[in-house]
């Protein structure tokens, strides 16, 4: 999630300076036209996700095949010329390219073109939906950013804690769903198989509830119960450690943020944003 | 959420004594009066929004049609009187008719007038139901002012994370929707259509679990557990974040309550239990 | 939740030795007898609780009748017995009866008695019920006597924000309900009222989502999205209002109870209970 | 989950130097060689789990009969090996054999021997995949091992605070279900009795809500309606006590790392951010 090009953030002495301006508006944000480009950009991804979604209900499909034809060639010739010019204006293309950006600017223009070439071609559906990774681009929109790194370090501080704790869940319903199998297999056909019976105890434990899949005998039930009580416990441990960290996150960052006039004087801190005077030794703060 | 008419707040001088005290007890509820005018005009509004959801059952309003039409227009009578009395009090009639809450005033009682010249206002049934939003009132009541606040604070304060979490909700349940479409589809006449797919994954990673859409392929069924588990851990987002706010929104206010040694010079308060001297003036604290 | 007897805590000089020690032993478990006491009748409790819940089996019922009624021949001249007891051995017997667990004893013995002389008293199940209230009394177990008094202080703390909560989602269901019933009256039978939708709403925005009811129209679906992800995301309050109140306490609570050794000296707290020197003055801690 | 070996953490002067050698190799992983025989035991465990669940898929079952029986023995001889060597290199054999990981062990094999001279041992597959426990070994790899103990630390000290909640959700869901049962009987097959209602009771108010049972009376499901939204706000409770107990765990673990301020004289740690003077040895800190 870093800006692609962090290399050009001070300036790029080797291209003209049309292509740096350029380059600062469709890289950066920090200006009104790279404001606006950002907004018109993510209008027109939002749209041509809207129209790979609507694409593929049928009626809709074959009432409107010419408009949404039209459509998506008019949103590939337009991801392209921005493609090319990303291309054109970075120092480094290739390391653009190649940039988590890069690649899904890349990948979800790619299948428009090959449909050219290729027919029959079902799995390019697959490659097109790529282009739904392009809406993670509003992140870069700098109002948004302080937040989502905020969210993204306590997420990466409590990385270890959810993978322990992913990882118990696993095992857990590994062997509540064998449990369960042996318990209603024979009796109920939604237990049919082990590995049925996991994404049974899946669906339970996280409290999805489909109900395509449920305990019928007395002792599955009560096993159900238990499962089910154990699972409304266990979403306290990611909410727990998301909020531990997060919180732990919030304070430092906002006492950093917050108040940068620690005392001169006595080095104390704390002060709350209005303060005056250091609460410790009385002296004016800077 | 703002008392609607704040300039009332220390008296209108240009109203006689009468409409004084009315406006007091019709817009504040600090007086016996005034909160036996809140507690009647609450209960008039409970019931009224409950006769709109009882007319919609069939059965009743076939069997009590003339009982439902008689109160249904008591309550317009009712509402109407309160609606003129407002505009009469008020010192700026047309500023309160704008207002969040004269606004809702007005639409609660046209649906029923507009009856009387259009036939077929079945959507009119909606309007009527925004009676409800009258009993946020409510909220202006003493002892809940405190607390909504607070609840206010922390929501207004966690606004921007938790855009960037609906945000990134949003793209996981497209590419996610599309990815069981891609699976799904062929085998599953649940999952026509990305659009459809897309709810199944709104209704999955929720919590939700309708099971009218449910997946029926080994390989789906391992993506929504993927899915699944993936939405029981990000529930951990949303109540982190608010916790978190909510955490520091109490530590804030609660310092001001718990911490008795406001500042006996200038009355400034907000210091920390650790706090010897004022923040604002630096007189030592007591 | 209070001990159902606070005026015999310092002993009871107008009766016998001998009923006060049974008093201590039925009221208070803080003998070796009163625990065995009560752990026996907590049994006691359960068992009775289950045998209520097996005679609902029909097969059950049908198959070991005599059983069943012998057994609650048992507890119930069990519970008079102790009923009695609690009667003779409390100062205030009355005090004890209009008591809560004084009525809630009383009332799970009755319905036995009424048995004899009326028939066909289908009713009396939801009396009988009410034997359950008895499993409640393990909360006077005094070793989970401080936890259970921190949860219910953390509730009674965030009563009036749950209250702001609970009222706004009622609000927000009765809108949303409306509007789902708008959309989808006609083409889905689940939705036939509004007071259906309305239920509807609330299996939705819990997320317990039975799939008894669901959308089946592109709007209501649409709609059905943005209910879903505003309950997920609203699930965030109750959590985040009864976390930080349940700090709060916590942090009061562990303040005052694990640290009686505020400093004799200058008074300052919060030394963690290793402390040898008081950390503001440096004075040795008692 | 403590090492299951301690007393071997010293070295072992009793046996050879060999032995000694393969000891660390197999029950710590502080060394490549450890390291490299807990990945590769790990990846046989889940390889055999696998096997275990696929083998109850019949369609996989009767095409790769031939191949699942190779497997299973293979696995079965592979940890038969692993079993025999860890009470070789053992200090105290029998010590390893009748602790925790020991017996799981020993038990993860047996099925499979039992299965030449038992037929119809199909509930053997249930002991079979207690093969599952023996990856929570992993967590005795060091950098999950931190991370592990915080939860589970955490855990520890909520568990009277979660008993309590859990004892109150169990009285609940009897309280709910025969209020239900009550309610919906005669009218409602999936009310049938009362240990069923109470079944219904806890998939609903875990808001699993598979829809296998719902209420179809206006009554019952007002019922639900005030159930869910119990249940909605209880969510509430575990996750507050686990976060509120974490949150401690964390900033107590926390204050060490994040105060650099340890006494200088005596390296004790602990202090609270405001601390001028050690409180273990009184020196004044730094």
């Amino acid at each position: 999630m870093k800006a692609p090009e962090p290399n050009h953030a001070a300036g790029n002495p080797r291209v003209g300076p049309f292509r740096q301006r350029l380059w600062r508006i469709i890289f950066l944000s920090d200006t009104p036209a790279g404001r606006l480009f950002d907004v018109v950009l993510l209008w027109l991804i939002v749209l041509s996700v809207l129209l790979v979604m609507m694409e593929s209900v049928e009626s809709f499909a074959v009432e409107h095949g010419v408009l949404v034809r039209g459509l998506e060639w008019f949103f590939t010739v337009a991801f392209t010329a921005e493609f090319v010019l990303r291309c054109w204006v970075a120092r480094r293309p290739l390391r653009y390219v190649f940039s988590f950006f890069g690649i899904v600017d890349l990948v979800s223009i790619l299948p428009s073109y090959l449909e050219l070439f290729l027919t029959g071609t079902h799995f390019l559906m697959v490659v097109r939906i790529l282009r739904l990774l392009r809406m993670f681009r509003i992140l870069k929109m700098a109002e948004y950013l302080g937040e989502a790194s905020v969210l993204l370090d306590a997420l990466r501080a409590s990385k270890h804690k959810i993978s322990v704790f992913l990882f118990a869940i696993a095992a857990a319903v590994c062997v509540e769903g064998t449990v369960m199998y042996v318990i209603e297999n024979g009796q109920n056909a939604g237990f049919s198989s082990i590995p049925q019976s996991v994404y049974w105890a899946v669906v339970t434990i996280t409290t999805v509830g489909y109900g395509d899949i449920a305990p019928v005998t007395v002792l599955g039930k009560m096993m159900a119960c238990v499962i089910m009580l154990t699972g409304f416990s266990i979403i306290a441990v990611p909410t727990g450690v998301f909020t531990a960290e997060l919180g732990r996150s919030i304070a430092e960052g906002g006492a950093t943020k917050l108040s940068p006039r620690s005392c001169g004087e006595c080095g104390s801190t704390g002060h709350p944003p209005t303060a005056r005077y250091c609460h410790q030794c009385g002296t004016e703060l800077g």
